[in-house]
């Protein structure tokens, strides 16, 4: 896997060379105040289908974006048996993917947190199922996510991801088991950008870990790499070429880079030096630009997307029991 | 390019294994009278920006499924001048392009025709741009357009698709200079699916040219090939395992293979045997289900997804102004 | 993804033409007894570093072929806290990994299964790690493991790997906590061959369970695909194309084709009808020589190598549950 | 598409290093004098077999390099009738495509220009076909026509194909409706590589415009490409690695980097960061060396070679038509 | 490698449908007979530039096609000196190669003939050097070779090519140290073709071996792959649709499926089970239209294009040996 | 085949940035006493099976590492005769390839040197066949050879590769027909390394050649490409990510960077800027590190891994005559 990215020196240094976009802070506040406000049926939990013996599995609805229902699993450690709340990790996943059966995501639970592994809406079909729908339609647009509602910050797909995983961390409250002052969010790829999304947006975030985070200067990685999903972007933008700077304006509004800077809680980030999927230019401009926190940044030289893999989650997990407690 | 389906004596004898789904009639009823029940604003018809000469180019707006806004554009040859009627090529797209500008496509007008090119909702991304809005969600799907909606037929996009095909055919009697009992419809591809289906669909269409059409024996296409948009369903299928079944279903509503016994009108078909984005026993399935209707078919043996390209265009004009006398 | 081999009422049928070699119970015989008779330190069993909270990880070394160290992971139930012994699952491991690191496979422990997940020697290094080596050289071979050792039934790699797990399942008596009389074999792809291997040649296994395994029908296999690692194969047999024969003559002696009769315990297989690394009909050709199981076989008609993924999962895990009870 | 070329700023500056051939003014006037004086059969205009209504066209022999009978498409708007001479565009086409059917390239005709659609000697094979045989054989070459006589300056394939290009201009006195002098030379690719040589060779073009010219800065694109058709001289030059550096030196006398700096009438250029068929530094290379005229140079950050497609097009028809007034 | 051809039983059974076409014997006679006939400086032979030892090398041209000027390097063992004659053998190349420098190709002259390593005309710049021109142009075609001349038998390239290979024969009477009684024509691939043609048009040919003989069944081969160089003509049909009859029909004069009935000389010929390039079942249509000779032929199963390789030519040594005494 | 790597001015200058590791000097001498130390049959030299006429061959077999048999073929032109002892080239082959069969290498003893061709252990499986078994296991290891022992120098496969490569040296000198004083080290790719780790490892080689040579700039090469084989070692550290850096540096202790400055004799390096297999900034990372000679290095612009082919060739058996004269 070569080196296609700017040395480690430089990527160390590097800067976004984009301006955040104006109203940004408002543009938030707004999204999250529409979608507190909407009349929802609240946070459902019920127990889930499932032979797992050493973790309580719940079937979990919480309301996201304009209220919507979104899909989540509740992972209790059995032996937690009512006694303390645990620790939470809210985990949000990679593109494509969605919350699946009960026993595919054990990993948090396995090490004695809460663990809510909360679904994509309207993905869940490229790696594993999702059960959420997305119930928004959008202009024209690239197969795929990135791309639908680039006419407009209020249309982006990715403006209600990133309101249901806010909603994510407020729906913690309302399930047994979790001290919802203890909550991380936690995520790769997709996940990692929704992680720190969260954690810039939500106050009540306690620590945010993020290994190979998506939405990091979409600008600059649309012109590193085709793969997707930034390559969606990059198909769009051909196509659509006398809107093409308006498009990154509009996307501006989700780049992680713009929204880093508000992060306060402990940080882990992990980056990989080979990632074509999300480089790491990208990646450092995120971090570079946060300046309220210091996040604790591992770099792997030899990996790609995976980055630290099970090395990063036996990091991870030792590093979230101590921040957390 | 290799041959990879049937010998071509056995796909002159291929019949689909699959029965029409029960309620396939009342479904496509029940489906274009609630389009042409909505309330709408009309088809809406005005001179659109263009440097061309020899063609008259407008932008319409008409009703599609739900009443919702489809855009196209309407070309008309200016020598026609107000003088008599002229017979109509209703033109649809293939997947992933959009009407574009209006000096895309002039091969119908250049030919003496009024060509009404038609959007396709939510496309127009891939090749060309489109300019129509598709404001409906789905459950999860894959990136692209082939798996939404596929959990129940009322919510699949080819449902609303092909409706807006049937609606451009009525939108037609609303624009100046065409003869609304000269009307064919025609396109390669998904324009090909979309063609078939609205001459099955419209009985005012009377003639139907489809090239390479998509949508042809979905079932059996999906065994055949990964390329997409059919590769969009194997993805989904891959996944959503426990389903399948349950997901072919619901495409048998949007398949030309239980559509086409309904065409009365003259057809023209053309077939590539090397085509694997949309494969020859898909489309032979189709053909040999017309019983009242003997389609002119051209294979080409050493084509794929272009089949006849320009040769099929020369024949397909002569052939159109032939039938349409 | 198109299918590629047999239709499936053929697979159903279809019946491995190649005999086995001769001598291949004493084959096997002999080299369980050399491996059993070895000098060796015994099983060793200590406490593994991990953050886990739910399971009990121990780091496990016991004796393989030859009495060669073979590492592997025996993860416990924290819950099980001693009382009774509990049902075992080994597990062994697909193409180039290794046992990782403790939290990688929580699955089987997680649904109260005593699980031992066991090393493959030399590999680890092409998607997580392995820590155990293979100290044994061979002749000319293919990069990769299939070709090593195949100029002699006795040198083959795959003597030894299937050697290692039917003492695997001998070494689950020495561990803590485990239930002797109610040891499951499992495994997916190469994984899946050594489940069936070591199921066919211990009767001490009271289940066995394999998902789209390796090495059933390798002559076959070898004519069907170039995917590895049976492309290692076909590479090899081409540069050495004047001994080729004999090249699967010798690898006849690893074939599950060959060893499948012998097995007497329930038996789960899965497999997908587009799996390009390990072929269907190879994998039926393992089951349809069973004559002393009745296998129960689920088929996936939309997948390839993953065939039924996590539904397979948890099919199996109460599956298992119901039949080590 | 990832940017793989120099960054924007420094391609505006970009300059190619290498020289002009000596002779090289010598080099065309010899040969361009030589097929003026060839005896040939004069230029042939016959109406053509076409069903197009909106249009007239013709089937035009020229005399080419030799005096070599090349054929051409004349495209006349109907509704010209006779009356004025219309601003005429040559056309020229891309790599591997011929003049076609007359159908297929209605552009410059239905914006009212008459439009001379010009054949490509031994061409017409790959995207469409061609009708003009190249009765010159080569000495070794790669498959394709890049190498083809790059043994020798006068044996170049380009050589001729350009003489070609100049004599079509020539002809456009002998065709009917057009106006000598209003005469633009446009193309794309290949195509935008014989526009801009034969504006820069033939005094009476009076504008010309080139989208993603080919042939621009051959010793550099063949340094940062494969994709063919450049890569047809990097597989040459490996094999026949001895003589690379005359063949370079040869093919300098074909290179429109030397030849730009003659272009004196208005020039459009338009050229896509991302192309690797035709690397935007050639193009620079060429238009930086443009001191006789002030180009317009349309950069598209996002495209490859298609660079600015239909938008492209659009502009381009509005430029054209005012150019030329 | 997977088998994608007919199984074997099928192969040794394979006869090709297509007749040879009318005056196929007249039409190689005139050309032959014009070849013979045209004026020419006949064979030369000076010593070549080498620094070989055991082999003198010289440097030969020889009238080809039109009497025009083939080279060749003519190779004799050192130790020959002068005394016997020794048999010979006429070596042909593969597609895109040429007979590059002396000490490129000394298997034959290592094993004690005398070997001619005969340039193909207009080729030599895919895999090493040619040095022959080929001063004839052609209508329209792809890229290669395969396609020249497709619009008449009298103007196709194969016929120039085939032509020289009889005439290399022709030359080896004026070639010191060879035994012009004991001329064997040897090749792979286009070579095999060439040594197979040459054996069936030039009675002196005394023994033929061909490895993989292209231009066997060009018709079914272009339907079984599209791989090159017989994917050049796949292009071409795909483009040229309404001729591609005609064409496969001028390609039959120089398919060796017509000529392998008029070789009455010993025969050797291998195959590739796996062969993509020159898939089996068009050499078997070769082999079993051979009536008056009983080919040798050596079936690889594991094997692609390059068949037998090294253990052929080892074979081919001893067999040529044998035959040539 | 685009440029990819530094250039040329700055490959002239490029030096590893990596000191030799600690203790080499040591390690190599402990390495070739022990292998020299050991208990061995010695060398053994019968004539081998072959047609051949100009050329004697003799099956030879020698004591490599551990004393272990090696094989090889010694070749001698046969007008040799007893007379002189012949200048010798040593030649070493490429990944994956072996000795194969006497015929198969001819080049140098063509040329008048006796040669010998050196198996190269547990390789011979990819391009031709090997005869020489490698009976040391390894750790978890990639497919192929390189990661093969990187837990420690001690272990690696290329410790016994390269002292396989002195000890054929060391083997000249009980072979007949060889001069001992006058013998090379030639070789391209792996064979290359070989060559000039020889060159620098035994004071005996009067010349050594390498073109694209391998193992030059091993964590260098790494960076910049992902092809095999250095592609094996990439794919080894994104797995082993924790001990990559650890790895490394067990590999400086194979890098001829480290070994090349020991070199005294006239050496011959050539190096294809594109190649993407031995990536030339490696090469010159080795060029410029050696201080007690001044190689001969030929550039060639325009080549891969091939580098200067059979113009290497020809270059390189006159500077090799000149050099052992």
């Amino acid at each position: 896997m070569p080196r296609f990215d700017l040395p480690l020196e430089d990527l160390q240094r590097y800067r976004s060379p984009r301006p955040a976009p104006p109203g940004l802070v408002e543009y938030w506040e707004r999204t999250l105040a529409e979608a507190r406000g909407a009349d929802t049926a609240g946070v459902r939990c019920v127990p889930a289908e499932s032979a797992l013996v050493t973790v309580d599995a719940y079937d979990v609805t919480f309301p996201g974006f304009a209220g919507e229902e979104i899909k989540a699993w509740w992972l209790l450690p059995t032996r937690s048996g009512g006694a303390d709340r645990l620790p939470v990790v809210v985990e949000f996943l990679g593109y494509g993917g969605g919350r699946g059966l009960p026993h595919e995501r054990l990993h948090w639970a396995s090490h004695g947190f809460a663990q809510l592994v909360v679904d994509s809406r309207g993905q869940g079909s490229i790696w594993n199922t999702g059960a959420t729908d997305d119930p928004h339609g959008s202009g024209p647009a690239s197969p795929g996510m990135l791309t639908r509602g680039v006419d407009h910050p209020d249309h982006l797909y990715y403006r209600r991801l990133i309101t249901d995983a806010v909603r994510a961390v407020d729906a913690v409250a309302h399930l047994p088991g979790g001290d919802r002052d203890r909550v991380a969010t936690v995520g790769h790829s997709q996940g990692g950008a929704l992680a720190l999304a969260a954690a810039a947006l939500h106050p009540g975030v306690a620590a945010t870990a993020a290994r190979a985070p998506f939405l990091c200067g979409i600008a600059r990685a649309v012109e590193l790499t085709d793969a997707p999903p930034y390559g969606e972007l990059g198909g769009y933008l051909a196509v659509h070429r006398t809107t093409a700077e308006d498009v990154l304006g509009v996307l501006d509004h989700i780049d992680v880079t713009h929204l880093s800077s508000r992060i306060t809680c402990p940080t882990w980030i992990s980056v990989g030096l080979t990632d074509v999927t999300c480089p790491p230019s990208g990646i450092f401009g995120a971090v570079n630009a946060m300046d309220s926190a210091t996040p604790l940044v591992r770099v792997w030289p030899w990996n790609g997307h995976e980055a630290g893999g099970a090395d990063d989650d036996a990091h991870l997990a030792r590093w979230l029991t101590e921040t957390l407690t």
